[in-house]
């Protein structure tokens, strides 16, 4: 449903939520193909997402150096600024003014399920309101949870730094053996916890190689279970490497880390702050440290959680890069072509060597939902398939190659 | 004094304490030296160092394919397994029983101040006893605390992900800002905490670019005045990114750790465990969510623990890569000229572009002594100076350019 006459005015670009190591392509692709769009007067960046836009702090990008731009392409998190706010009705009344006083025509935000919806609204309220804008929203987490994508931007190079974390580390648990646990981050969704099981590769080692143990969010996580499964690891091989998400949670649905540790911040959402702290991680290993014994002596555990760094590391996969161009780019032709709204997909093809191209998905698609992982990628209570390894394998680039004596 | 009469015999490598990205560069090049060594017959690898050889786990490493011994060079972590042990005399004469068993001529141990002193204490009792055997030390510690040399093997490549990493974890903390403290490895020495304010780059965004307080071991950590640091940078740019390193002291000597965590293990030798345990970094990040506010409301404070990621991430810096190889393959020089022991120090040389080369020094130079950040590295209590950021700008390879709007 395009309609035929684009409005001419001004556009503007927003980047929200967590950051990832590619957000910035996108960013800067969609503001130089706006530059060249011939109805476009003026491309202003908000600061913060649409808290800068409400409070008036914006950057004119048609005046920054194309070469400075490039150069920020290549820079991980969000070089806007981002920002958390989810706005309610009369914040996006105030949304809308801003744009009404900046004529601001058509509307980009880069970000995942909560800023896809805060694009939906903003969406609505100016078609109600009769004021011509076009939203679009551009898809990037690192927690891969958007409906009808194969994948997100922002995923594949988060799950590259995962992939290669647990190699080295699990390299390191050989060398000096005992049991390491890993917290991974996703609160809801075990992509990226699964990744960590590219670390074993394919070679004769595969089936001794860490990760050995992999914990999802949306498989319940049973403490006595988890004892055993460790125990057992230990006895075969003299070490065990753990993948743990953040967001493992019990049958009830509660999550670990409530039950486990006490005093845990919570958001203004009442969501329990698990990235930032590392609670977790140190009260498995103290579980494992008292119940799980070798021979009658205790054993060395320790735990690491792997933070922020998991979201920004600067060696982002090449498939990644490519693609949060391509949502980008392909978001701007939607606008340029005369569609109204929209978000953008990425749909694999069937190809071998691995391609993927790009659908327009309607805003209510994606807005506010979550993907889980899907049923076939989980293998059991704690591993993944080779379905999902093929899934993940063709998205991280390259990996070394780690030879053993 | 070189003993004109090489022994003839079999050479053993063994790998000793916390593994690094580059050691095995360390143990293959020793390895590949030795088997061109006329008077060398076999060259044993000893599994997770001494404690192999005494229980008679080795590996001939002449029997190792040089291609896969090139793909294990370039293999983070101790591809022969490290170790922990502190051999006491009964122990160390169970290790010459086993030398004199295989008869190991050439004895080469990887590590850092521990080994080097096992190293010294073997080296003894060989010559006590009437053995032949040359005993000798090749540094290696991320931990950047060996007398005598300018650095050790295994920093650059850490000091490199520590730059990285402040580095991304800075704009992501500009992304969504906040205080975000990030504890960084190193008990007694802060060359590591200090490499983290490499990632300030010297553009003219310098001054704001984290990390905006650094806290090294060498300078007592007081809580007000940390408080006060913290309370002061975030009025200043409304964010704040701290370097702590896990080994903070306060003015009498005691780890903070064990002032604000109740219940720390400690190892065998009375030391407070301080890696793979996340509490330092959460308890931080309380002290500072409950006693710094902006304007009457509370602030966003996470604290990442880095943990082992930081010495086996597989992106080495070339300098420590040549390095590492250059220590090893002078260790054996020094063997085939006929020296009888020693170990190797790094000396840098005053040219540019900066090189170094290696010099032979006592086993008892190195042996159990702790090297400390100098005076002329440290800046008020808070930061590193330009002298340390000229002394480790060149050993960690190139950094990305990042680039803000």
């Amino acid at each position: 449903m395009a309609g035929r006459d684009l409005p001419k005015g001004n556009a503007a670009i927003g980047q929200s939520g967590g950051p990832t190591a590619v957000i910035n392509q996108s960013l800067v692709t969609c503001a130089m193909a706006l530059r060249k769009l011939p109805h476009i007067k003026r491309v202003l960046g908000m600061r913060h997402g649409v808290n800068g836009l409400v409070k008036d702090q914006v950057v004119d990008l048609g005046r920054v150096n194309a070469q400075h731009l490039a150069q920020v392409a290549r820079t991980p998190s969000a070089a806007l600024g981002s920002s958390r706010d989810k706005p309610d009705k009369a914040y996006c009344e105030q949304i809308l003014a801003a744009c009404r006083k900046h004529n601001i025509r058509y509307f980009f935000y880069i970000g995942g399920n909560d800023s896809s919806d805060t694009c939906r609204i903003v969406n609505e309220l100016a078609h109600t309101s009769g004021y011509d804008m076009r939203c679009f929203h551009i898809p990037k987490t690192v927690d891969n949870d958007l409906m009808l994508s194969d994948h997100t931007p922002g995923f594949p190079s988060a799950a590259r730094f995962l992939a290669l974390a647990f190699m080295s580390d699990s390299l390191d648990n050989a060398s000096l053996p005992g049991v390491k646990l890993n917290i991974v981050m996703g609160r809801h969704a075990g992509f990226l916890t699964g990744a960590a099981a590219l670390a074993r590769g394919d070679g004769r080692d595969a089936d001794r190689n860490g990760p050995h143990l992999v914990y999802l969010p949306e498989v319940p996580f049973d403490q006595q279970r988890f004892l055993a499964d460790v125990e057992r690891v230990y006895a075969r091989l003299g070490r065990c490497q753990v993948a743990v998400s953040e967001g493992i949670q019990n049958a009830a649905g509660a999550p670990i880390a409530t039950t486990l540790v006490q005093g845990l911040d919570r958001d203004a959402h009442g969501n329990v702050q698990l990235s930032g702290v590392a609670a977790l991680g140190d009260a498995l290993a103290d579980l494992v440290k008292k119940n799980v014994k070798s021979g009658g002596s205790s054993i060395r555990v320790r735990a690491d959680t792997f933070g922020y760094l998991q979201r920004c590391w600067p060696d982002p996969s090449p498939v990644d890069i490519k693609e949060a161009r391509a949502v980008a780019a392909f978001a701007v032709r939607l606008a340029a072509k005369g569609e109204l709204s929209g978000s953008v997909a990425i749909v694999r093809k069937r190809s071998k060597p691995y391609a993927s191209e790009m659908k327009h998905i309607e805003l209510s698609d994606v807005a506010g939902k979550t993907r889980h992982m899907p049923a076939e990628f989980i293998d059991g209570h704690c591993n993944v398939s080779r379905a999902f390894l093929k899934y993940s394998l063709p998205l991280v680039g390259p990996l070394p190659i780690m030879a053993r004596l």
